[in-house]
């Protein structure tokens, strides 16, 4: 009810601020008999994390995950599993100055409206630290997907202000601090990020995010669709303002001809449709896109009020992405995994009289 | 679980295929209190009904609804509101050249796939008729919110093939049978319809919805974001491709002091935003568009596979809108307004001891 | 949220009162394959009906269920499941004497203040009536449980007034209008029936429910354990005021080493239990015991008060059953099959992985 | 689904195993704006704490709760509250000897047949150790409860093998270690404690909770009655296998005309209903029962098998609780605490409209 729970079977509850003594999740409905380890989640962690790079913010925060129960001998019990990260780097700034202000972009106004009170440290509960805990649980199912079907979902950076990406080589994407498949424009995307460190400004980015192997049958028809649980999922990421599954906004002007995909005693003729068909997964390559919006959390000084409804000018010093998109990579991986979870294990609740195999864990 | 509910506080849950006895749904949560008869939802259902207008199928469905329970001397008592449409043309079609063939860019696939049986007349579940009951909740939810706060949520057709639309005179949109809110571009619509009828082809179409007076407060951090919640209502819908919250995808090129929206005194500058920051109403105008992919039963030859695997074509007879978004116009708005519904009620749990007003229905 | 659903995975969501056009339910995450009539409902619901014999109510409901849609070629899809009973005996009978009134032990009074509005006909949505779709719903999980598992799920009358029913023959269960399951105890129930008759009073009643080869491990630790949910469904049920598992208010006085179920390479060795532990089914039989008070619908005068606050005296008259307890023998029934049944698919859910063997429909 | 969350606007979330790092848990759906510390929880986990006195175990758990999230300055903020207690009693012990056998009364077999794995260190998940989290909840509700509305939510000891205890004084309950609101029957308790002890067996108890102060209008019709619901928490509780609201079996024996509670201008003259009718508070005081099993863990030895199914003997060496239903009381209360908080909640969501007022947090 209160939205911090995403998920119905493969259930993830999170907490946590930016600023407050620790953050953490509990992830209920894991299937127990999986092998798991603090570094199982840490790699995915390390990949979201600011300061990796010199693109990203150079705060330190070192998200180390702890696994506080659920796992006896470095395996899932089957019960919850409780996850922390330990809040380090909460020396006791000044917030004097942004206190009383609501920073044009950002959510202090409407949760200061929602609920009469506000931990104006670090954007509180809307911070990106938020997400950390979606970036572990998603590496859990990303590891169950994997081991028990062999499904991948991974992510990679389409798009960065006008610096389009069409080329996709996946092994380029771990090569560069912007998760880009085409290493030939990585200089470009370079050269846009200094410009904008220059001017205090930053810039949206648009990313893909694609699951193989995905067997077919998954998602409910009508509402609970995977298509709308991965739109609900990816939707609900900071700074998200668009999503897409397939084609996605090409089939305003796509013919039904065009984008219908023939079907063939080899399967599937094209994914014009991204793996989803009636809500329900095809047995194709999910393909999903996603807008960020760029940080309002710039030098440039904007113009807003503060508490009492007074005009004021704000700027926000500090290390911030000129383009936060670049590190959601991992974070839409997480949700995207965390949805396909879910949907595998509501799967298997309602049909396992007709699924024709199950896969073991074992 | 398996998906046939929405909201959680204001929870509709739907039954029905395209050819059984009758489609119908329980709205559950409703506040007591609010005046309701049948004609407060037969005015919706008839703007979705086919048969409405030439540029629609000409198939007869009366789309009659009737309210079982849960009103008593036309008033809401809070208890669960049973509605029923009947589907009174179910004449006994030949299905059998379509039985056990999976019609390209349908569901029949996926459906057989997941459940091992499927109805197959007329798509069964996955029927855009399952929409009618939507807009019979979404109607019991525009008219409380209407009522209660004066929000008002309507939709308009923004695009279709490459006739996009960008002047919107709301008075304009009942006025023709596409929901053009621009007179200047009915009649390149209705051309395109004209040739795409020669044809046997379809094509895709963008929806706009905008929902005015919303309180600020709705929607809830992290998971449930109001963006989140609308997109997973959107993207619910049959055909919908993509999602966007305010200016979508054009955030990708955006800088963030040009996206970000300024405030004064007077209040925001600007609604990049869309309406919604850190996931919660900011009692802007909520803005979110969607794209419909071109509906796949269309006359011209498709290829595909029979249940045996084998090769075959097919070609969908019939009556069939050349533009399925069209007519997801009520649809789109009732997605939208049960959403609202469910997260003022929600904001209402919560938040009641630091509302400054308790709206009354009275 | 507003409490007409239950379940998580097999769900079962109800609308309807007592004097409305008509009762009815959405079944929805029912397994695809099932083999389903309406005549598997039919039964249980005549043994639910008034008027079946001389000792319950003489009211006549022939309360026919129809089946709407989520069941083609008399098979389940795995699409929500409509279900509808008309309201055939709805003759405008004169409320005005109870209109005002709080009936005492009634919930006129309750719903007036929480709602501010009540349907006082007949009780409105608090009437007994609202369980025959409980019967609807309960009798498809008892079929599949019946059809996959071999799961039985029955209820016999245990105790009413001081007679008390200590042999349990299941033969005779269904032999007498009590659902008595000792001969000779049926003489002494008729018997006090009468003198009640006569009285123009009402008295209580206990039953028993029995599941028998219930497999091991359904039941989620912590809050939704199998007999906190089997609590919970027993005393949603209209008059029920206890609910006990195994031996029950019996523990208090009970010492540990008498109360401990011994195992031997032969099974447990004793149930004092109720076939549960920490929650979850040990595969024996689960025994489940529950009170319901004497209706208070009686001839003999009550005290009370009208809307207006002022002192008032309620005679009900019509036709009552002088011992609401027996007709809750295949309501009792229904909802522990619905507990089970939605177990049983929670745990394939998540233990699909572990579980050794996946029973099939066919 | 995995059964970990309980309430649906105030939702508690637990995590922890008797012997892992840590206790958690995530309450979420909590009102902004209450004042709330550490303290505030402190006092009922010291109450439920063993080792608080010489009829308790002696074990060594000091149970310190941290606020690690969702509460800025000392007050709530609306967002998800994060809180945990480290297990420091650690200690590296023996389990060679219980690890591969099913202790009779406990839940190792059926935790090792559900998941086919298992934290077999002091019960893991099912030890009663995991109640603490279910404290530390209740007392956020039971402060807010206390705070807006004034209501008390408080429990006692009222039977323990054959010592009942009939008189209330409520100032009594925290003069003893019983919770016993009789002083008359603290002699008789002990005794009984002390031979049981000397024995190495256990007894069962029964405790009673009374909520007052509770507004008319809580709880929902049909499946989540208050009632159900309370009886939902209360049989989660371990070792639970009796709920009773108000007469509870008494029932079973009692006439229509004795047990429904008449009401006059000055209210209900009588509470036989427990202060629940038809689901919905009533404005009485809320009185329910509940019924707990002697503890299985016992020096009396036992007949069990092991994992290879072969008979074995198992004694129960360590501090136990001959009696663990004196320390539910403080569970007890917590979990009827949740129950009405979340239905005050879910109150508020559907009924604003008709509600005559709004209790204000200050």
């Amino acid at each position: 009810m209160a939205g911090n729970t995403i998920g119905q079977v493969f259930r993830v509850t999170t907490f946590g601020e930016s600023h407050g003594l620790a953050l953490g999740c509990i992830v209920d409905g894991c299937p127990p008999g999986l092998a798991l380890t603090e570094a199982d989640m840490q790699h995915d962690l390390d990949r979201r994390r600011p300061g990796t790079s010199k693109y990203t913010t150079q705060r330190r925060e070192p998200d180390e995950v702890k696994i506080l129960a659920g796992v006896f001998e470095d395996q899932t019990t089957g019960t919850s599993i409780g996850l922390m990260i330990e809040n380090t780097d909460q020396r006791s700034k000044d917030y004097s100055q942004i206190k009383d202000l609501f920073r044009p972009g950002h959510a202090d106004y409407t949760y200061e409206q929602k609920y009469g009170v506000r931990d104006y440290r670090g954007g509180g509960r809307s911070s990106a630290r938020e997400t950390a805990m979606r970036v572990a649980a998603g590496a859990i199912a990303k590891k169950y997907l994997k081991q028990v079907h062999g499904i991948e979902v991974r992510a990679y950076l389409s798009q960065m202000g006008d610096v389009s990406i069409d080329t996709v080589d996946w092994d380029q994407v771990e090569q560069n601090a912007f998760f880009c498949p085409d290493a030939s424009k990585v200089d470009a995307l370079d050269e846009l990020i200094r410009k904008l460190k220059k001017e205090g400004d930053s810039i949206g980015a648009k990313l893909t995010v694609v699951a193989e192997n995905v067997p077919v049958g998954l998602g409910e028809p009508v509402f609970d669709r995977l298509d709308a649980d991965i739109a609900h999922a990816l939707m609900g990421i900071n700074a998200v303002k668009g999503v897409e599954i397939g084609d996605g906004f090409d089939v305003v002007t796509q013919r039904g001809s065009e984008h219908r995909d023939a079907m063939s005693p080899q399967g599937f003729k094209s994914n014009h449709a991204g793996g989803i068909l009636g809500g329900i997964s095809s047995g194709q390559d999910i393909v999903a896109h996603l807008a960020l919006k760029p940080t309002s959390s710039i030098t440039v000084p904007g113009e807003t009020i503060n508490k009492q409804g007074e005009s004021a000018e704000v700027v926000t010093r500090g290390r911030h992405d000129p383009c936060v998109g670049i590190r959601a990579v991992p974070i839409a991986e997480a949700m995207v995994a965390i949805v396909l979870m879910d949907h595998l294990l509501r799967h298997r609740a309602q049909n396992a009289d007709v699924m024709t195999s199950t896969p073991k864990l074992k």
